[in-house]
């Protein structure tokens, strides 16, 4: 192995493992070695929620391969509580610690991956420490909140942030029957959602018992013993016997923090290569080309991080590859209710410059006679002139996910509204109402266009 | 209305209201005057199996509008219990006669929109006059087996048919808790679908209690007192209480029989004109562009109706209106089954003249992690050459239906397998594996093709 390519890949969440797996693929002799801060690889990020519910009852079925696959038949190191603290661009080393003892050494590359991911932000006044307050990222801050709740059995859960981590954390607080409470500064949940759409995400929060207050601000903790009692929030102060700090993630960048853009996160070309010669970025820490926008934008997503890996790996690995870019979509599902979305909402078509008409619709998920059927809100955006399709997001008790997926490929091919309307989709009763809520809702923002 | 255009329609079932309907839109002022055989129009066709099943309590909860509507809100006529006897093209006439009372007189017609539908095709022995021998079309039909189930509470159903309705009529006999057999004389159930997709329906037929007799062909009844007791097929004899005849529909062209084409269907241009001047024909009696194929296929469905009924409606209106063509599309649902296709099958592209690679995967329906995962089937194929996806298949206990949706858009656009590869997909465990299905089998064929 002297001669062969030497792989270094910092960080072993989804872009790391993906690039570490591309890259074995493409040259079966190369070194491959994984730094992951962590005690854990290769796990299913968006699975950790349900261990918390209960829904998945050991964390170890999470792991998408035993730690041993990647040593035993792929060939790839992986260090573990390994992290990387300098680069030496000149010399082509990483010098990387062990956050267990200290131990520090350097490790050569031929060609990096930076796969650092992101990490949570925390409040000015979350001083940590504190035994029952906690952040949700990463297997082991999964452990950690597992074994306090396993051990204490907190009765009041109290989430700071709801974005797309702190809903699911409530529905996982409320499904092991604590009393929880979401606190959001903005006027609505989760961002990354129109206002129509995120609504219904505040709707079944409520109805399950789960009380969510927006436009409101936590300000501090009352404590004691190192033990937050309650938190402050605007005149109110909430009892909590755990809260969960979900306000948001931050890329990290520490080892090319001079090469980041304006959102903090790395940029990159479409091969995924910095602009430092042999380096590559990948994953939580880049911004991704979105093909609707037309331009490079933060949205760390695992899908995206899976796929951003996959080429960052093979182009470390000599291959050329390209990443084709994002289309912005993003699924949840929240108790029965799902919620996707994809291309832009209008407000992002709108700093992209595009002059768009758009239409909501609310349409049974499946035929109004079978039992089940219920109603879906879809919003369409379209661009004002040419009538091609920009945006899609849909929520309802019924498939959403699925159908967002039919507008991804709208959207990605271009298509306009007249066109989409033409697709033969598929239709059964106990699947579909005739018009598919994808199709009533292309035709009424058609008639909009035409009007 | 003396000097406003006169359209006549045919047949008063999903083509033949859309098309009134249509029309009405186009003109405000046009006559339209729709016959329609039956007692019935404008009811959900695809939901009459969900009646006899007792999912649905009331036929009526299947009627789309109230037949007052097209009446009071669109003045349009609708005459039941009326059927078109003969056609003059010379004097633009076309007679009709009261099936009730046989009453004849001639309708004159500016544009006449021939929607005939199809009809089933009863095998030689099945004589009628038999008071326990049903077939399964029209709301008429339905009522007629509602009504006889409810007075006579058969035990032992007998299935003559194993395509669309032969399964759905099965699984509704076997809901309502008869003995239910299925004999169907090919060698797979689901003609339309490909022998891995079709062979899971047989399986969820079996595990339900069905009996399901392939290669097997009815050759007669035996018979007391106008009463069928049992059904000789090989050299078995099954006792039945009740026999439903699902041996395939053709269609009824009578009125313009001289411009049917191989299949039996009539054959019309891109507006949904018959070669006969001012008379349009749509739905099931007709062919429909196969966009995929590159040519005429007769593939009647509601969905399908539907469309080509609009396009007839708005051209008989005096509005130029094309219709763009089928895809191929078709879903159903049976039991916890969902089986959808699109495009062409490896035989229909092999018809078609072109070359092609398919992959067959099976792969989760969401994250393996999430209870109710289960396994779903997945048949691609594609173009030899280009690796143009130009057919798909699925089948499983998931979401089918609303992936077809995605690939009927994958190949409507002429996607390539390597595009359609880095089409930007939702992820969210409780909704698809990180690898949703699509893509998992879409990489499958993209390795195949690319050995």
């Amino acid at each position: 192995m002297g001669d062969s390519n030497r792989i270094v890949i910092i960080g072993g969440g989804a872009a790391g493992m993906s690039a570490a797996t591309a890259a074995r693929k493409v040259d079966p002799h190369c070194g491959i070695t994984v730094c992951e801060r962590g005690s854990a690889v290769a796990y299913a990020h968006c699975g950790l929620p349900y261990f918390i519910s209960g829904i998945v009852k050991d964390h170890r079925e999470l792991f998408v391969y035993p730690f041993e696959h990647f040593r035993d038949d792929l060939d790839i190191d992986v260090l573990l509580h390994t992290e990387a603290t300098a680069l030496d661009h000149g010399r082509r080393t990483v010098t990387v610690r062990s956050v267990r003892d200290g131990a520090v050494h350097d490790l050569r590359y031929d060609s990096l991956v930076i796969a650092t991911g992101a990490c949570p932000v925390t409040p000015s006044y979350a001083e940590f420490g504190f035994a029952n307050l906690f952040t949700f990222r990463t297997m082991d801050d999964a452990l950690r909140l597992s074994d306090y709740l396993s051990r204490r059995s907190p009765g009041k859960a109290l989430v700071i942030g709801g974005g797309l981590v702190g809903v699911l954390m409530a529905e996982a607080f409320a499904l092991r029957g604590m009393d929880t409470v979401i606190i959001e500064m903005r006027d609505a949940l989760l961002p990354e959602f129109e206002e129509e759409i995120a609504g219904k995400a505040e709707e079944v929060l409520r109805t399950k018992g789960i009380s969510v207050f927006t436009g409101l601000s936590a300000s501090g903790f009352d404590c004691e013993n190192g033990i937050i009692r309650g938190v402050r929030a605007g005149r109110y102060l909430f009892e909590a016997d755990l809260v969960l700090c979900a306000s948001g993630i931050r890329p990290e960048t520490l080892l090319l923090g001079e090469y980041a853009g304006k959102s903090g996160a790395l940029e990159t070309d479409d091969r995924m290569a910095t602009p430092v010669r042999g380096v590559y970025a990948c994953g939580d820490c880049t911004t991704a080309y979105h093909t609707t926008a037309g331009r490079r934008l933060y949205r760390p997503l695992g899908t995206t991080a899976n796929r951003q890996g996959r080429v960052a790996g093979e182009n470390a690995a000599g291959r050329y590859s390209i990443f084709s870019g994002i289309a912005g979509t993003q699924a949840l599902k929240l108790f029965e209710l799902e919620m996707a979305r994809t291309g832009l909402s209008g407000e992002e078509a709108k700093q992209a410059g595009i002059r768009t008409v758009d239409a909501t619709a609310v349409s049974p998920s499946v035929a109004t006679y079978i039992p089940g059927s219920h109603p879906i809100t879809t919003k369409v955006t379209v661009e004002a002139g040419s009538g091609r399709v920009v945006g899609a997001q849909m929520a309802g008790c019924g498939e959403v996910a699925k159908r967002i997926d039919v507008f991804v490929s709208i959207i990605q091919n271009g298509m306009r509204v007249g066109d989409a309307l033409n697709l033969d989709l598929s239709y059964t009763p106990r699947c579909s109402p005739i018009w598919d809520p994808v199709l009533y809702c292309l035709k009424e923002v058609h008639k909009k266009l035409n009007r």
